[in-house]
């Protein structure tokens, strides 16, 4: 159930039954040199309606651009500073929570958002533990990255042990390709895996990670995995929602 | 050509030809009684990918969640403050020109983005103005209406006259049939056409406009009149989209 | 009546039958060669100050720095960053909201505010809509540009023609002759006409207009043609603002 | 030379033989029974404009609201959070500087002002000594309080004594009654002299000082002592101001 | 070498051998019922001079003050909202790299402040992704745990086993022991150990942990342990700092 | 009673007896050729705590970065903009009174923190006095520079006389001496006394106090003047401090 295809009157609805909803949020960055630059909005987004038709959960607009600070010295990544992000998600969620949506259960695509994410939470927090005001509503806040949930990992390491790295990973490059198909673009990788490491800036993750990729091989690839991978995800995350939803 | 569809390598090669892009921007607000919470980021998406592929321009992800503050009243509408819409923009903006675009063709699918979207613009233009820096990349916005091309007034007219109104019209209802035909929902309004107004705040819209529409009459949508906005729209916003591509 | 010129048992005393009150907002930027640095924020002045005596009304101290980042290559231009504008008006409102006013009646005196000063109203408005705070006050804000009062425009059309373009423009700067006789300063412009067209930056906008006027003649300006708009526009905006103060 | 009646030929000019600008800051706050509201912002102007005739010195548009929070509690109050007012200098003195200025002389007029302004240079100059851009203006910034040039704290001390106080005073109230002879309001006041004593937020302050004075007898103001006033504070500060712009 | 008993001529000397620092975070917080408020502060600042000492590294100034929100309702606790925090560790980077110092190595004494320490090490990094000014120093920022140290957590797990926790743990309050040892507080903790879970703002969180311990029993705590604990992280942490210091 | 070795329970009862705390704020920058980088914060701090041990108050973590952007030519010095640390007062204000304190009582070490911390004060006070939340705490902060205590000031000089100065005193570097007395570093400066004048950004003081002192000579310092200092400075403040607490 998306948001965006309801009508008002049908959020009021379900606010009946519901005080719950799905929040996907992404990056638009680099992912090597055939994963898209859309990669991590995608997965979130795909994922997030998964789970949502699942567990009959609604599922908001997807956060489409992330913290991607990293990724700007290759062309069509943007960034969001994290005092942004932060300032995005407090809106996202102040509006709906005045409505009387309580519980925003965010399905991340990217790792990069993980800590922005959460210090967005806590600044959110932080107004309602600094104010005495108590008509204040109590909003809860779970973040949860897709390719962590027990199946999902379980998986990846069957598909990919080692190739499988941690950016532009040939998981998510596969689920990327089994939501559009049309865009798969298979690939011999050289080196066949990537080299890992640290960074800091986007001249310092060029430099180190010249085609992009960290300690992957998405040259892996497949829709077929990509499928697993999706089915895997949206039976655990459904479950872990449901139990979110009616805490 | 969906920058979220691309690899980096595509868009460094895309670099070569054009330094322009194509930059959706909705709302995420009531629509009436058979509008979607959506219809406003649909209309930009879906005009700004048509004007893409007419041009063969690059189409970022769209900026789902606008200004909407008068919505709030109304169950799943999302606001983003003034200065929050300003900060998303202009790190929007500074992370593609960093990496070479120089003109950024706002398509807009709401009249409440204008405001900010103008002052977002000057917020950019002003970090140039202020700063001696010869480094600066030439940057140029433009924000474009999808409902002000002369083609798609001038069918709006012919369409719906006087029922067209200014929020849940019957032109942007139709053109979300169009893009979602299942998510289309015929009804008989009731009064046919809604009042007409000025608002301030949420409480105070919604005082106003019990139903969400303004001067509208949205029972009068259908997929076809969607069809045949479209089509205006692209074929009006491409010859625009490329005069300024070029300018 | 001067808000600057009264004391604040004389305001207390005011807010018995008023709650609304004039503030005029102009701009410091250059206005082509013989157009004062001060033109826009005298205009908003002179007929805020008009208004206020024409209908009984309280006059605000003028915001004479704006939006006006567009115009930072000619020296003696002054610009507030859209965001610092947002704020300051903010607090302006608030400051007298707290008191008991709520009405608020902006006389605009340039372009370049617009769409910061609408901005700063949907943010003013935004924390309304995101609270559940019962005690917040009804605050409403209006902007009117004073060249576009219906009598002004027809005035300025018969006076100007097309001569009269839309920056340093022979209204505005006749305007401020007729406030300031002795700053007036008869000049043949070359050419009569400015260039029209667009702009985004300083640079951009030095480069398109070398003297500063966009599509105007001012050296057709006279005091006598400045004090006929006053009356116009004085006119005008007093019903105007009566119908505000009471709505 | 008021930057408001120059075009932006003549600031131009003036830029070859001075660097320096006079900007007056004052504030929009009560003053007492018989005080206006605009007193500080008249006293700053006034004063800036004298001493900018002269020393043959530019007078940018006078800051009317400053930092009164204190004040809010009595009608017609308006005040600036710090943080705001800050950026409303940051930008004032930016603009300036990147045509050319690089000496700012505040002329104060309020008490309240003083540390935040004085902050508020610390933010411009914290900005180049954190820089490393060597193409950054030296720009230098003074507060001067007219009321503390020591021919004018001779004089009040002479004309008033211990009737002066610290706000609502009769130097200032007569310094007003100079400017604004109409807005003169001879008044016994009663008590004859004020409490004195501190404050911290709105309600506190209009516990203490129910009638908006602290330890001044403004019934004794007269515009003549304005005048004497005015005059001991342009010599005064004239020489302060030249020996300030030639540094 | 504490940086606050160099003199500024020492720091000079010592930037000709390194570029590097050590940066001690900790909180200001509850930490249940024998536990001190500064006990995450202490940990940090007494770990970090003791790998400054094992180093010869110089080390700063304690950010005693983190992110502490969910804390707040167990008077004492404060807390600085991560956007705030974020500006300040921007801030205190921003001074020491434009001195010359280029790696920052944070020691933390506190799991929430995780999030928000990383988010402003992104935002520090952005700020150069964003920009083409090529004088812009090379920062590398890293954060450090003092508890998931290899040794530490082998030594915490031998010491307390399953009585550790994760707030208010025995092996924080015994290292705060060792470091001060008259504020000592053996106590037999009811229940022995604390329940487990999850929070959100203050009020969930102390509904959820009434005397602020979560999971741990701290009843346990000594200063011998404390002892083992210092020399354990030391060992650990002095070998990282130094890998990473001239990295 | 430092705040840090107490528990929450511990503050919990002294809220019973006293709604009030001290907050050492100081500085970490440089203090010429002799003095240490943490001179204002070692004086903030130890005069703090010798306060809350004569009155028997609370203690709070030491604010030991302050505003400094004066002098961040000199290695070792940071700054917070006036701007964070505005922010940083504010959540530490309001942290605490959200736990029932409503008296902050400031002891500077620093001049350069005077106006930013005023103007915390007035953007805490700002919030309450346009607010109409009539649960908002009442809270009141002063703020005490150590140096100008009557005692301490007397015996400045007597001590010192002319060899005082501003900035590096021989008065500030025996304290720190008294403090840590492995600190002390005798030299003879060279002038003996540094010139005076004032300053702009960091460039400019270091160009005008090129061993970092102004007007002092702190080759005069000795750890017993120190001791004298700080018994003259705990005598007056502690007076000072209770007369406040009970305010």
């Amino acid at each position: 159930m998306l948001l965006h295809l309801q009508t008002w009157a049908d959020v009021e609805t379900y606010l009946k039954t519901s005080r719950a909803i799905i929040v996907p949020i992404g990056s638009t960055e680099q992912h090597g040199p055939n994963g898209l630059v859309g990669t991590d909005a995608i997965c979130a987004e795909v994922i997030g309606r998964g789970i949502g038709e699942a567990a009959g959960a609604l599922v908001g607009p997807t956060i489409s651009v992330g913290m991607a600070q990293h990724h700007l010295a290759f062309p069509g990544s943007i960034t969001m500073k994290p005092t942004t992000l932060i300032a995005y998600i407090r809106d996202y969620v102040a509006s709906l929570s005045r409505a009387g949506f309580e519980r925003f259960y965010f399905i991340n695509g990217h790792g990069g958002n993980i800590a922005t994410t959460t210090a967005a939470f806590s600044e959110i927090y932080a107004d309602t533990s600094l104010s005495r005001d108590s008509n204040r509503p109590s909003v809860k806040c779970k973040l949860r990255n897709w390719w962590e949930s027990a199946a999902v990992k379980q998986l990846s390491k069957e598909l990919y042990g080692d190739s499988e790295g941690s950016h532009a990973t040939p998981s998510e490059v596969s689920l990327t390709w089994y939501a559009y198909p049309d865009a798969a673009r298979p690939m011999t990788m050289n080196p066949a895996v990537a080299p890992k490491g640290e960074f800091t800036d986007a001249a310092d993750y060029r430099r180190n990670f010249p085609d992009g990729r960290i300690g992957s091989n998405p040259g892996l690839s497949t829709a077929e995995a990509g499928k697993r991978l999706f089915d895997a995800a949206v039976k655990d995350l459904a479950v872990d929602y449901k139990a979110f939803a009616s805490s």
